[in-house]
């Protein structure tokens, strides 16, 4: 039996325990089945709260949180937006933290937390980063020009006239040029639907389109910021999970949106 | 805040609730919400046990359990043989009832429960009746034969030669005469597998292919039956969500499965 919560950003959803010592040792299958969604609880990952000095590689980070995100299917995440406010949300209502900003640890470095008082979390991003040329991705048959765009992740990111956001058919993944993207890509489009405003679709490497996500909401800000000629500047950013507010710092990025605990309880393993 | 459990029979699953005097009052909203696989718990529907006395119109059934189920849309459904094992478990592991044979209330009218030695449950599923003529299915481009069976709902059911069910085409809905079927219909195929032993797929109305459909396991046990010149007989039907095992009687069908209490906890409504 493991005391679990259930908890969700713009509906990217996560299942989180705290495990403070290190003690809990899970297999991948155990991990799975915690994120299935008939066999077991359900979500797009696990998110076990652990301290710092029990994770090997940041001993150094000591009594610090580590944020210990696996995917569905078990492999290791280096790092999600939307699962660093539900991370912070459950550390809160646990009891682990108070409402103080607070850095947690992550394996794409240390990131900093913020408790609003709307309700919403902030989170930093870390800097994103643009290369010069654009590359061509294919979706539906038709052809538009990306942004390449690093967020922690690799993204390529297309600015769509208003209007034709809806029309792009993201049924398949988007074919884009694998010497640019090694690793694979995240794939956004996003139109302009009003000042520093934009709404959002995105297929995420190895799962398709999703909800939500993160590390391209950031994207999709920088790539408005840089068609519109800004480097900095708070945008407004609608993927269809929900809505999320990105600001670009001269130092890095910073993400806002809700994060809430839908349930608790104890699930058998 | 609302007390629940999450369980399922052969990846069937339910949000499992208990109600004794009828007290609780949801929205459909809040139904969905329940079922809702990223905002809320996530099943194929919500199973409420209440007491019959506290039900319009089977207040006559005093003390005796009914069970509430609805979809995970909020509609109403009559019965779920999947869901009913669920609902028995959830009863005996929330000490409502002992392990004894129970009969429990349902829109479909009463049906009696068993816990076997062997951790399986047992349910009765009514009456089942076959049509005399057959019918033509058409999917994926293919026409079929199929059996016009009731078993509370409206079941076409297809029997195909060994090997042909893993390449039936269940992307869309298949195709049946709307006039023998005013109510839509669930669609099985199946092929035998061994003696009294066949493997099966379904697509269930309004909601697509599915991992196990508890009625269609019955549909498809009478056709087994049926081509094999037989009425009475125990068959093992195998759907895509695990095995189950079919007792057909003079009297009635009866089904025989795993159903487990996979998490219980507190919901946020």
């Amino acid at each position: 039996m493991l005391a679990f919560a259930k908890g969700h950003g713009t509906l990217n959803d996560f299942v989180c325990f705290s495990d403070p010592d290190g003690a809990l040792e899970f297999s991948d299958d155990q991990l799975r089945m915690l994120c299935d969604r008939r066999a077991g609880i359900g979500g797009d990952g696990t998110l076990r709260a652990v301290r710092a000095r029990h994770v090997a590689g940041y001993q150094d980070y000591g009594d610090a949180w580590f944020m210990d995100y696996r995917n569905a299917d078990a492999s290791i995440a280096e790092m999600c937006g939307n699962g660093l406010r539900v991370f912070l949300r459950f550390l809160l209502e646990e009891g682990l933290i108070d409402r103080d900003p607070i850095e947690v640890v992550t394996r794409a470095g240390v990131r900093a937390g913020q408790f609003l008082d709307d309700g919403e979390i902030r989170v930093g991003m870390g800097v994103p980063t643009t290369a010069e040329d654009l590359v061509r991705v294919v979706a539906g048959g038709h052809s538009f020009e990306a942004s390449v765009i690093d967020v922690g992740n690799p993204h390529a990111t297309v600015m769509l006239p208003p209007g034709e956001l809806d029309g792009i058919d993201l049924s398949t993944e988007p074919v884009y040029p694998a010497e640019v993207y090694p690793n694979r890509a995240n794939v956004e489009f996003f139109e302009p639907s009003g000042p520093r405003h934009v709404r959002m679709r995105v297929w995420e490497r190895g799962v398709g389109e999703t909800c939500s996500c993160g590390t391209g909401t950031v994207a999709v800000a920088v790539a408005a910021a840089r068609a519109a000629g800004e480097r900095t500047g708070t945008w407004r950013v609608e993927p269809p999970g929900g809505s999320l507010r990105v600001e670009l710092t001269e130092h890095e990025a910073l993400l806002t949106g809700p994060a809430v605990i839908v349930a608790r309880g104890m699930v058998n393993l």
